[in-house]
């Protein structure tokens, strides 16, 4: 696989975006989604602020309050016996047998514009912000469906019930619509996509489950994007694989000649990340036609390996121009770089399921 | 609270069911959804068999394979160091970090009928039985809202990919139309209203989370019953209460002058499963009104005590006629009982909110 990475990646650093907190500091501006808007190139960047602390005996913990829709600063001590502090990017309560009980840093979302796809200048004011208390923990990780001329935006919705998909829409990236959560707690990595199939809609998502199963992706339809059913398995983890831990939807589906192709993550139960692909019948995107056995992208650059969390690429979209798939992807949690992929190697690469 | 338990309870027992599956044995007919069809009253029986071991050193569980649609019996050494067997409703691989790995029964879906709703007779064949990958380990905890002429039966579908709430219809319960999962993992304990609001359907659920949030009652809507979004948190665990370490919903909506009433099942942290109460607006059941401070039915007998999964009370279905709550409900995961409570005095017993 011939894979052009940009010489000017990570194309998007934290230094390049202004905190829009006082007294925080960005540490991630990381796992875009994509969408061109006019001549533009446009990344809905994920951007991770975090308070900074003086003492070192004090994590701060960011939290928006649903009442007020301010943001506010708790203070835990470090020694506090009842949190677990060793995962950087959390705050777990070891009494109460939840996930996490904290985030170390807010997400909320930013664009950030280019002529060229290249090179970005990053808008000032945040797009999406958390706007209730299904988001008080922060909003990650967006895609962008662009359907006529209106964009799907989709994230996924933190705070203490849960972390669910939200969908809004807009048509400027300005003025935005808001539909609800449409994929509630355990969900994630959620990609819609871009055209009616048979009639319906159709999504990719990634429910993580506690009683049984594993962090695998699922297919659900819909017949206006913001109800969705018919939920089935699609495809699972592989013990020993690259993508043996944990998968899930990476880029909105591309439509090729031969299938739905989907550029997903998968990560080694070491917590490796990479993205593979898996295509999928243009008819029926339930059914799976080919999957990598290799990945099409994996951390080997400095800025892939090492970050606020190493060993991650992590795509959330990419643009399709006849053969040439320019793959935009999160960096070690940190950062935006980007990758030109060859389509037919990727199909080329694939294996018959 | 004036509660009238039935002098037969328990008014369906295991030994009252005829094994489906030749070798095996009944071990539960409980969790029944309820419904009125002309003169007769039908418990939808979640019927749980379990493979005779005859060898102490082998645990025997059951799975319908999804090619084939047969059961297979899988056995498994008592002594092998992957498997914990500590509970007696699953087996958990201690090597895999996932909830369970495979169940000791099969559950699937019975009728029993009756006239008067207290003796009932029990269909010799299962009403619905595992039909695809989603459900090889079973169908559990139906429940039966009825809409029009067309019962909407919905269940517990569980496999190695999850547990989630899948929905079919029936006119007859006889034939049945599919209409797929409609909750995707982690997901049980669904509750459709039943009728429309404000123009919408709107519906109860419960997902469980591991990343991070806890097993708490949330609502969702829908224009068509086969799709839900607009997915809310609805109420959450009050630590140290009844209801402080998981709730779901339990009957199907009732309508009262004053909300909807909502039977819902709680249980503190330790498994003692009571049933308790909230009330929510006409208009917009997304709105909680009031809510029990103590339990409307509590595991106090000894047919509620001891069984399968002692100290459990747990209804999926309810008859209100009048002032009179009919509420059916599965005792220790073992038999199926009945009580009859007041409509008035539920809702006196209430606390705003």
């Amino acid at each position: 696989m011939k894979t052009y990475r940009y010489e000017e990646n990570p194309i998007v650093k934290p230094v390049d975006v202004k905190p829009y907190h006082p007294g925080f500091e960005v540490i991630g501006a990381f796992n875009a989604g994509v969408a061109r808007n006019g001549d533009e190139v446009l990344l809905l960047l994920r951007v991770a602020e975090r308070p900074f602390s003086g003492d070192p005996d004090i994590v701060k913990v960011p939290i928006v309050r649903p009442e007020s829709g301010r943001l506010e600063v708790m203070d835990l001590r470090r020694d506090d016996p009842r949190y677990d502090f060793s995962d950087p990017r959390v705050v777990r309560d070891v009494t109460s047998g939840v996930g996490f009980a904290y985030l170390t840093s807010l997400s909320y979302i930013r664009i950030a514009r280019s002529k060229d796809g290249r090179n970005f200048s990053v808008d000032d004011a945040p797009f999406l912000y958390p706007s209730d208390a299904s988001e008080s923990f922060g909003i990650e990780d967006p895609r962008v469906t662009q359907i006529g001329d209106v964009y799907y935006v989709y994230y996924s919705a933190v705070s203490p019930t849960g972390i669910g998909v939200t969908l809004v829409s807009t048509r400027d990236f300005r003025q935005v619509e808001r539909h609800g959560m449409i994929f509630c707690p355990d969900n994630k990595d959620v990609v819609i996509f871009p055209e009616r199939i048979g009639g319906k809609y159709y999504a990719l998502h990634r429910p993580t489950m506690k009683s049984t199963g594993s962090p695998e992706i699922w297919v659900a339809e819909s017949d206006n994007l913001l109800y969705w059913g018919n939920h089935r398995h699609l495809i699972g983890l592989r013990p020993g694989m690259w993508d043996g831990g944990r998968i899930g939807g990476g880029a909105v589906p591309i439509r090729t000649s031969e299938g739905w192709l989907e550029l997903y993550h998968g990560a080694t139960r070491e917590h490796r990340y990479c993205m593979g692909a898996v295509l999928l019948d243009l008819e029926d995107p339930s059914k799976v036609l080919a999957r990598s056995d290799v990945p099409v992208l994996e951390p080997e650059m400095q800025y892939e390996r090492e970050g606020f969390f190493g060993d991650v690429v992590f795509s959330c979209g990419a643009l399709a121009d006849g053969d040439t798939v320019r793959m935009y992807y999160g960096v070690a949690d940190s950062s935006m770089a980007c990758a030109e992929l060859s389509l037919r190697e990727i199909l080329a690469g694939l294996v018959r399921v």
